[in-house]
């Protein structure tokens, strides 16, 4: 065997990969505790050529510590190491209970007696063993092929190759400094006890590892010019920091990314359970007045106000935002119905996307492909129920395999009666009867693509021949706007995220009863499909600053907040003083309201500080100002300063401020255009019950821009903050309707259609009552009508049709006439987009 | 300046990128090739305190390499220097006459004495020189983020910090050894020559480190155990080697490779460029004879092929292999018309997939989305036209933005006119005319899913009432049946594929023209959306053997081949005595003739071997054999021995063999699963023209089970191959189909129903009849009839009809009653797929 061999091949040590144990055939007795490893590249590896050793006897005459290798003194030796040994490994499982220091133990030698050494000696110090039985004349690669697996592994903190004799006794210690390795000298009772020691430090040195790690951030540098040159070109003029490097600096182990090109990476939720014992950092969120149909950059203000607290005030923070769809990335910036399309797009051009594609980390595409595999299974299942008799239909869904009935475990967990063939005759026709054969009405949408396809928003389906007449008319929605998608907002982990997709009820039985993707037995293969999308994916900053992107519900038609888990992550990577900064889509009334009442219902989660963006330019339109239109030119009243301001020009702040802030009492901080007319509106602002009002200019300067924003937020978050429901759950479904129409919309009252009326009722009787809600409602306008500005009153809320997302857990009401499929215009922005097949630059995204 | 920082900074160099370079805006004069830099590990930073140096006087006089500063040795060893590198930079260039060896300089210091010292040394010397001018007072960070930035750019091979008196003086050179960086000290001409010297020598360096690398691969072993356990468990039991040590193994450099996740990576196409003067290795093709509904094992040969040859011969060799498709991933597996199920699942349980997920790198996700943006565009674009006026459309189209209208680069590439503003009104309204106006009829599909979604076989869109009765019937596609995904298989490069999507043709005008993608002003989108799809994916067999997955389509209804790429990619990689094998998808007359008439076309490559496989049981069927069919029990027939075989059970062989063989003239071999039969069948195969005939073993042994196949493979292809086309181009397109249908079907005739005879006269008139041809005929026989058995004659094969792919390129005959989007059945395989949440395991998969 070649010691350069071996060495080359442990100093290429693979990342460990966490939570995906193997299934090593020829491991016995490994600890099933899977706590993942540290950084391989400390990894140390130790050999030592035994020279002409063969068998235990000599072996132990070859002691190197310069000590007897017999007699008292060398008995003593022994004792008092593995007393030393014992008493630090009951301090680390004092620390760290659910460690198990583990040596692994691989052995290619007949010769038992020095193994059985070992193990007495682990056994005394409460080491876990594992051993590692390889034929005696196994080869080189085989015995590098074992370490390596070893290496990986979490759960073993130390290897000890046990070779034939003539050929070598190496020891592997994952983590030992080289002090303590090169003592490892000798092969009899001191040596094994040496090797008890590393193994105890070394478990000792990973669990230290575990812990959480100071931030190391290394800002990136930003030249503002003058013009502000195009977002592309400020995006493309910086040199991203490598995602792995990114990653090291805000305390994510190795193990716990995964790397998606150079500059993305998904982050495993294992870290959820390693920081379970960090502190949240503060908690803050950034939502907007009603804005204009141009947008007013409420994202950029939260990539702005993490630059400033991280590259300018020093503080660990990260911003969490959501992933653009895109349907509207290829529709108009700014028109009506796609603010979020140029909200999505700056942010994105605010982040560094050297490597920036359209598809992320694919998450949106999971989701797609999850639903139209539901699709897929309804459409399948309502013709084969409809063709086939009941004894057909059965010995389909239950085929006979070699003369054996076998439900699947999906099947089972639907019917809760035991495995078919167990069954006497009457309960196996039971089982026929309880199979599920429901699909009759069905819920809305067919499927979704992520693409502004108009055309799909009312179709007739199934006219081919084959699909024997069963048509029907159904429709597609945009992903972005999908129950799917609001399961992964909302999911608390992969487990939750699971149950959710198995709960979505997806049309209801002809007796009545709701249907769910479980009981289409699609449930396992929909977790399937979204097991990676699950992963929140960091990015950066142009400044560096970490970011999380993830989920990317719409805010008029869906919940509209990025998810959870980003949120979750962030808040304890950051640590106590840290501050994350997630957004609530649209305007206060539709994001921020979503996030209090079903967000934050969801996740536990209880926001510290919110900024309110508002722009002049808002402010103007809503207080009576002429209408603004994408690709009109901006009426004179937007351009002149106001010196003057009627008081109806800021009856939207006050709208805005008063309602929120009544409710929940944090600060409102503004960002604004002009130069005059901020005193005038952080004066106003500030009177109607905002903490502080500061201008910003993130746009043009980066972080720096922001920094009297950020200090003014470090400032709210240090004071407590007063969290409180709208409505309590118990609240009828009616009255939660009732209180959001008034309260936050400053309606006299809503109106049900008799099919709204007649769902409530329905939903009540299958227990959905205790479900927050979620409006679906323009978001131009307080009221359900765009056209009505500033603060309308006077008007009924009208609820035309309440859907309910069981798996995502609202019911879902539909003001007025919204539509869940966007359209494309005359010139969609595409005709600007280009890819360069040389440089592969990108234009006209931005 | 802290020394310590900056050495760190330095350190962590971040992988450098290719192809996209930086708009440094402070970069003067960079040289503009942009060659790729090798692993940024091996860069070595050289820093040197100069103790209180005051400009260039003081600075001249800290020379210390133990000579006289001045005088005529001095003097005479700038000039050998000089003169020594001026010999070593012709040589480097008379090698790599693209290579400009650049040093760039940062100045943070106004005295440029020092600094013209340097260029005119450079200019002696012919190296190029970059200068990057920072503000006098600048800080640490801006110098390090400058240095990182070239570290990354792989046009610079040295970079000389020109820092203030008293602060540093900093070289940093790309690729110096420690012996050649340590001499560099002292600030004055000698100093300078030694610098031109070490970057003319890390140039030199660099250009080594392009050249093809041998490979190192390390195989993993296999432990076959009996029974074969299930795919997963073979799969999980193995580790797979990272997928950035595997990149290393092959000699990919480290910038050309974009990690997705551990085990799996893109590669990058510049791959090509670098190893252009490298000559390919050996081109396999495995193909199959018309199998059973079961399929056949195909793909599993292709692995256990390229193991055998790599892990047991010792010889360079890549498996090319397909996407599976999600749809029929979820249907059933061996199911008449998806057989590329069971193909498609086996052959990815024999990658290793800890990190598996049934999305890969997202490529059939960024073709459904760049297919739908499509299908929005062309429903936008219609109901846009048919409710505007001319006028009107036209000013949407090409929208005034402050007084200023401009068209797009896409509408000007169409207009073939120069932008509105500079022509004169006449021409301008030429220009209203010639606006693309046309989507009137539409060449299906509309959109595509890739999910097997029955009821979207034939639908009704536009139903809704703001698409105002503009209601048409079409159809969904599978994804991997598109024109994209043909386009991703055949395309040759970037630039290829984006003309290729702006060609496809997707209706055609009022005046019966072709409107293509680009007439639609979409073709930049489309290419953007794929450009990361383009990049074929690295992945590895169970025994470490490297595989590319790259474009799927369907045989029966597309073209069946992996893509063009790969395989070029795959034969670069292992040099001119390696192996690549690719794998056409179905039976003989379906994947391997378009293999050769399609994809052979496109490439210009040209096969060394095909390997055709074959199976008793498949054999037997189209022997006579009754019928077989997934879920029910095999006949008996197929269980017992065939000693003395009929004549007609070897007629399927011979008619393969014959037919193919007569045409191509290559090596047949088999793939058996009992024993006795075997001998028989191997003679036969032989008789019938192949070179030679094996079993293989490889489901149960791994690639030790392939060995003698291995070895066949391995002497057929030092024999010359006789290669030709069945039918020139030049050949009408009744005449090429009539060629197939009689050479390859074994057909009387064809007949062209008046519905393809008409497109066919369009197609002529529109210039497309060069074009080859696609046939989409069923693969479970060799005729249209599914139920016809070994080789059918007297039979007429009707074209129902033909479709058009301009885009990829070819014409596309449906043959019988082909659907192009499939079924789930009553219970799908889904109800065995499920999400361990916890250990994150899948099951039910395979």
């Amino acid at each position: 065997m070649r010691l350069s061999t071996l060495r080359h091949a442990c100093r290429n040590l693979p990342t460990p990969s966490v939570h995906q144990p193997r299934t090593g055939v020829r491991v016995f007795g490994l600890a099933k505790s899977s706590l993942p490893l540290g950084p391989s590249s400390n990894s140390q590896l130790l050999l030592r050529a035994a020279s002409s050793v063969s068998g235990t006897t000599s072996a132990e005459k070859a002691p190197k510590l310069g000590k007897q290798t017999d007699g008292p003194g060398y008995e003593n030796t022994i004792r008092e190491n593995v007393q030393r040994t014992k008493e630090e490994m009951v301090a680390l499982q004092r620390g760290h209970p659910a460690l198990k220091p583990t040596l692994a133990i691989i052995q290619a030698d007949e010769d038992d007696r020095l193994l059985e050494l070992n193990k007495k000696m682990a056994g005394k110090i409460g080491l876990n063993v594992t051993q590692i039985c390889l034929p005696r004349e196994c080869t080189e690669d085989e015995i590098i092929e074992e370490v390596l697996k070893l290496n990986e592994d979490p759960r073993v903190h130390g290897v000890y190759l046990h070779l034939p004799p003539a050929s070598l006794t190496i020891v592997i210690t994952l983590y030992v400094s080289e002090d303590h390795g090169m003592e490892m000298s000798g092969v009899g009772p001191l040596t094994a006890a040496l090797r008890m020691q590393n193994v105890v430090q070394s478990s000792s040195r990973w669990a230290q590892g575990q812990q959480y790690r100071p931030w190391t951030l290394r800002s990136l540098k930003l030249q503002p010019l003058s013009p502000v040159p195009s977002d592309i070109e400020i995006s493309r003029a910086q040199t991203p920091k490598p995602v792995d490097q990114l990653a090291q600096e805000i305390g994510l182990l190795q193990e716990e990314t995964e790397a998606y090109g150079r500059t993305k990476a998904k982050v495993r939720l294992s870290l959820l359970d390693r920081l379970r014992e960090q502190p949240d950092g503060k908690y803050v969120l950034v939502a907007g007045i009603t804005p204009t149909p141009l947008g007013e950059g409420k994202s950029t203000v939260v990539i702005g106000l993490v630059q400033a607290l991280s590259a300018h005030l020093k503080l660990n923070s990260f911003a969490c935002l959501r992933q653009p769809s895109q349907g509207p990335t290829f529709g108009v910036k700014g028109q009506r119905g796609q603010i979020s399309t140029r909200i999505s797009m700056l942010e994105i051009s605010m982040l560094i996307n050297e490597s920036f594609n359209l598809h992320l980390t694919g998450d949106i595409h999971a989701i797609t492909a999850a639903n139209n595999l539901v699709a897929a299974a309804i459409d399948a299942r309502m013709l084969h129920e409809a063709t086939q008799k009941d004894k057909a239909l059965y010995s389909r869904l239950v085929p006979s395999v070699n003369g054996v009935r076998r439900f699947s475990p999906i099947q089972i967990s639907r019917l809760r009666v035991s495995p078919p063939n167990s069954l006497p005759k009457v309960l196996c026709v039971l089982a026929i009867v309880q199979l599920p054969r429901p699909v009759m009405s069905l819920k809305p949408p067919l499927g979704v693509v992520d693409t502004n396809d108009r055309f799909l928003r009312k179709i007739t389906v199934g006219q081919a021949s084959t699909e024997k007449g069963h048509v029907r008319e159904t429709q597609f929605d945009i992903a972005v706007a999908s129950e799917i998608m609001a399961i992964l907002a909302l999911a608390d982990g992969l487990g939750d995220m699971k149950t959710r997709l198995g709960r979505m009820v997806v049309g209801s039985s002809r007796s009545g009863q709701p249907v769910t993707a479980e009981d289409l037995g699609v449930s396992g293969a929909l977790a399937v499909l979204m097991k990676d999308a699950i992963k929140p994916t960091l990015m950066q900053t142009l400044e560096g600053s970490p970011v999380f992107v993830h989920a990317g519900p719409f805010a008029n038609i869906a919940h509209g907040n990025s998810s959870v888990l980003a949120d979750k992550l962030a808040l304890k990577l950051v640590g106590e003083d840290g501050f994350v900064v997630t957004e609530a889509g649209f305007g206060a009334d539709i994001g921020m309201e979503k996030f209090f009442n079903i967000k934050c219902r969801a996740s536990g989660l209880r926001p510290n500080v919110v900024v309110l963006v508002a722009t002049v330019r808002a402010l103007k339109m809503h207080g009576g100002g002429p209408n603004v239109s994408a690709g009109s030119p901006l009426p004179r009243e937007y351009i002149d300063e106001v010196r003057h301001w009627r008081e109806s020009t800021l009856h939207g702040l006050k709208q805005g401020s008063t309602t929120i802030f009544v409710v929940r009492g944090n600060v409102s901080l503004l960002r604004v255009d002009s130069l005059a007319e901020i005193d005038l509106v952080c004066q106003m602002a500030k009177e109607s019950g905002a903490s502080d009002a500061v201008p910003c200019h993130h746009w043009a300067r980066g972080g720096r821009g922001s920094v009297e924003l950020a200090q003014a937020v470090k400032q709210a978050g240090s004071q407590p903050s007063h969290f409180q429901f709208l409505y309590s759950q118990e609240t009828p479904i009616v009255e939660k309707i009732r209180m959001i129409a008034q309260k936050v919309y400053g309606a006299d009252d809503i109106e049900l259609s008799p099919e709204a009326q007649a769902k409530i009722d329905y939903y009540n009787q299958q227990g959905y009552g205790k479900l927050p809600i979620c409006m679906a409602k323009t978001h131009l306008s307080l009221s359900h009508m765009p056209e009505k500005k500033g603060t309308p009153t006077g008007f009924t809320l009208p609820i035309r049709d309440i859907r309910a997302s069981i798996g995502a857990g609202f019911i879902y009401p539909l003001v007025g006439t919204m539509s869940t499929m966007p359209g494309l215009p005359t010139r969609p922005c595409f005709y600007d987009i280009d890819l360069d097949p040389v440089t592969e630059e990108i234009t006209g995204l931005f």
